[in-house]
Order: structure tokens, then sequence, then C-alpha cells
């Protein structure tokens, strides 16, 4: 388990099961009322999650939603609205750029806070609805693993470039999926984090994963940062959005990345607490 | 205006105006979504709003949840469930003592986010539903207002205290009030936001304000972290929790603050962009 991964169980631990209004806590892409209210919330920090050297604040802004708008995404879940809670350092006067950024996906913002702080802080909530959301942990042993757009292109770019929440992906997946969870640490990372939270293990074939221009199959498996979405579908079930099948659920515990040879591969995505 | 509520301006301009599926924006203690979802968030930094040599984790996470459960109950809503991202500086270990305390006001967590960060950051998103959502805007020349508990008991105690968001006070409030806000910041500085959004005057009679022990006038008018409400009645309206009449809306449009010969005071609460 990742250090990240600890720390999560740790506070489940301590804040105990969902109750009340909650039909899902934590421990997911986004968290879900009895009402089919799903939300999600990110903290993006500078220096750790970007460099103002090398973003813009209406990038910071744009990616910031995007991240949480994609926790939506995973569970098909339909955006509603976005929170902006900025904490802003002396002189940093781009605020609205910030919230610019987070408008250019097409979601109101509805609200928010600011605050002094010593570096930038930009945390988001994204509220949505979903008839049926999908979960990390609905995944059955051979069921296939899809997944959707290229991956690695964050990692070949350097970061820098923009994402697009996969939102009508995520949505139409929804209707078929068994369980789901976005790309944001690469597929190494949270294929294992499906696989986990179904109770199953899984097989990748990395020579499968479709790649970015000028990514590596590592990068590919462990950039991060993509987007992307990674479903599990039953056996037989028709994608409604064009996918590409990398592996499957398996009865076996193990989580194995398996190269051209069928070797396993060893490779860690991207970890916070690393 | 205060250098924050200008700030404020700026972002709801760079955005426009709500749509799609949003009620009510930015400007107002939460947003409001079309379904009656009501949500808020906030941003508390280690060194801006608390200092761990004072508080001990679990009371920041007490005070940042209170902080978004008083925005819900300002507008009359019911919470259903928080959201919590942290950013946790280098040796930092209490994540979940955080999250216990943000849980001690029985209104389940059901997700959030963890990151690495320079000082502690605990940013909570809490969202709730109102079949009524009573914004700051519905004020009236005439209307009374009113407050809940007593004033200056946080500024008398060092800010140190314990908060208790009026949750039920003010669900009971949002059937007879035409506008109300809590009263994070003094009521020097509310009362005037919510004249403001209201198209009215004010008058405060700062000899009627309920003064916790220990407290100054000053500290009940302008100490801020109270987290009691300010709400407007309309005139013979019958409270139906217990509240004391401080002052009311005006058709003149000054925000006046009244000592107890009728002259008028200047006082300010807490702005964290002062």
């Amino acid at each position: 388990m990742l250090p990240e991964d600890a720390l999560v169980s740790a506070i489940a631990r301590a804040v105990g099961p969902p109750s009340g209004g909650v039909a899902l806590g934590i421990g997911d892409d986004g968290a879900v009322l009895d009402d089919g209210t799903v939300a999600s919330t990110d903290v993006l920090v500078e220096g750790v999650h970007f460099d103002l050297a090398r973003m813009s604040p209406r990038d910071v802004g744009h990616r910031a939603a995007a991240a949480n708008l994609s926790d939506l995404a995973a569970m098909g879940a339909w955006p509603v609205a976005l929170l902006a809670a900025f904490g802003l350092p002396p002189g940093f006067e781009d605020a609205a750029e910030i919230a610019a950024g987070m408008s250019e996906h097409g979601v109101p913002i509805a609200g928010g806070d600011l605050s002094r702080a010593p570096v930038l802080i930009v945390s988001v909530t994204a509220i949505g609805r979903s008839e049926r959301p999908v979960r990390r942990s609905g995944g059955r042993p051979g069921d296939v693993l899809v997944v959707t757009g290229e991956l690695g292109g964050q990692a070949a770019a350097g970061y820098a470039g923009r994402v697009t929440p996969r939102i009508e992906e995520g949505c139409a997946l929804a209707a078929v999926a068994t369980a789901m969870i976005d790309l944001s640490d690469g597929i190494a990372t949270d294929a294992e984090r499906l696989a986990r939270a179904s109770g199953t293990g899984a097989v990748v074939e990395l020579e499968r994963l479709p790649r970015a221009p000028g990514a590596t199959v590592e990068q590919a498996a462990a950039g991060g940062e993509d987007y992307e979405l990674l479903a599990a579908l039953p056996p037989g079930a028709e994608p409604p959005v064009p996918v590409t099948v990398v592996g499957r659920l398996t009865a076996e515990p193990d989580v194995l990345l398996l190269d051209a040879t069928g070797a396993p591969r060893t490779l860690r995505g991207w970890d916070h607490f690393a």
C-alpha cells in the first residue's frame, strides 16, 4: 500500500463508516450522498503540484478543476457546480485568473473562500449528480480492463499541458462498467487501487497501453496526471465510447504489469507522500 | 468595501453570473444548486487562521468544520456531509486527529484529499440541503435585526475556544427570516454585508449586543469568529428560537453602529486581507 493510501485508511478508521445521508464515503474518487449527489475535493499546493514559473494562474485553475471533474467522471456523475477556496501569497493578484481557468470547463463556479497563505493554495470541490454512481469496488474476476484516450502524454510534456476530464465518457461508461477510477497517478498505481477495492487481482499488459505521442511505456504506466479513465467491463459488454482493452481483473490477488514477453515489471505511479 | 470582498467581486466578474444548475453563486454564505443542495467551502491556513502551538490538530478540525457548518446554518440548510482536503507539512502525523475533530459535530466525513504542503492546510467543504435557502439579499427596510447566542466570546478567550455552529437555529429561523448571515468576521462587518446585499442600510445598537462573559463591546461587535447568526425578520414576526434584537434595516443606505448616546461608532470586523 502506498503511504498516501495508508494515511487515507487511518483517517477512515478515525472517523468510522459513513452514516446519515452518505451512501459512499472515504476511499473512492468521490463521495456519494443518498440523493445521488456526488462530490469530490482536491487541494493543489504551489511547489508540490505546480510551479508558477512553468504554469500560469489560469493553467493552474484549469488543472485544479480538471482533477475534480475527472473524479466525478470516474463515478459516472455529471458535474453541476464547482467551489473554489484559494490561499493567496503576499503580492499575488491573479485570483480572478485562476477562477477564469477553472471556468473554462463550462461548469459554473458557485462559491468559494479566500485566505492569505505562504504559498498559492488552490482547493477545488466539484459537485455533480449520478443516477447510478460507479464505485471502484464493483469489479469481478474476468472483467475486462479498458482505458479512454492515450496515456503518458503529461509525463512526456513535462506536466505543463492542459488535460480534459472525460466527463461524457465517464457518464457513458457508467451504464456498463462494474468499477471505474480516473488515472490521476498512473495505471500502475490506479489499477492496483481498483483491484484492491474490488477484492480481485489484475493483469495489465504494458504493450497494450495506448501511448500518447512521445511517451514511453514507463510514462504511460506510471507518469500520472493523464486524467483518463480506467474501467472494468463485464466480459462481452459493448463499450459505449472508444476505449482500449489493456488487461483484466483476476481471481488471483496479485496485480501484475506484464511486458511483451509476459514477464512482470515493477512500476510505481505518483505518490504525493513518497 | 473590504479588500477581501473586493477580491470576491473581481472573481465573480471574471467567471460571470451563475448558470446551469446553480441557483445562487458567489457572494453568499453558501452556493445553492437548483435541487436544493447547499454547499460551502473554506480553507484554513496554519499561521493565518490557527497556530498549532495554541490549538491541537483536533481543535483545528473542529473549528474548520464549524466554519462551514455555520455557513450552511446561515442559509437555513441542514448538513449532510463534509469533505476534507488536507495539506500536510513534513513530519506532521496527526491528519486522523484533524478528521476526528471535524467529526465531532456529528456530520459524516464523506471524502477528501491529501497532499504535502509547507504549512498545515485544512480545506473543508460542507454539503447540505434546504427547502427554502435564505440569502443575504432578501432583507427589506424596517426588518428587525436579531442575533443568536452571545458575541465576543472568542475574542475574549483569545480565539482558542470551541465554537458551535447554529444549525438548528438557522434551520428554524429560515422559516421567517428575509435574510441571514453568519457572524464569522463580527457584526460590524457582517451587518454591512447583509445590508449591502439587500440594498438597504442598517442600524445596530451596540448596547443591545448580547455580550459573552468578559467580552467588551468592541469584541462583541468586531472580534469575529463567534459563528452566531444575524437574521433579518419582518416586523412583528415571531422568532422560532431565542434571539436578541440588535437593530433594524433602514431605507437610508448608511450602515451605522450606534453607541448608548446614539452616536455612530466606527468599528471594523476581521478581514483576512487587511
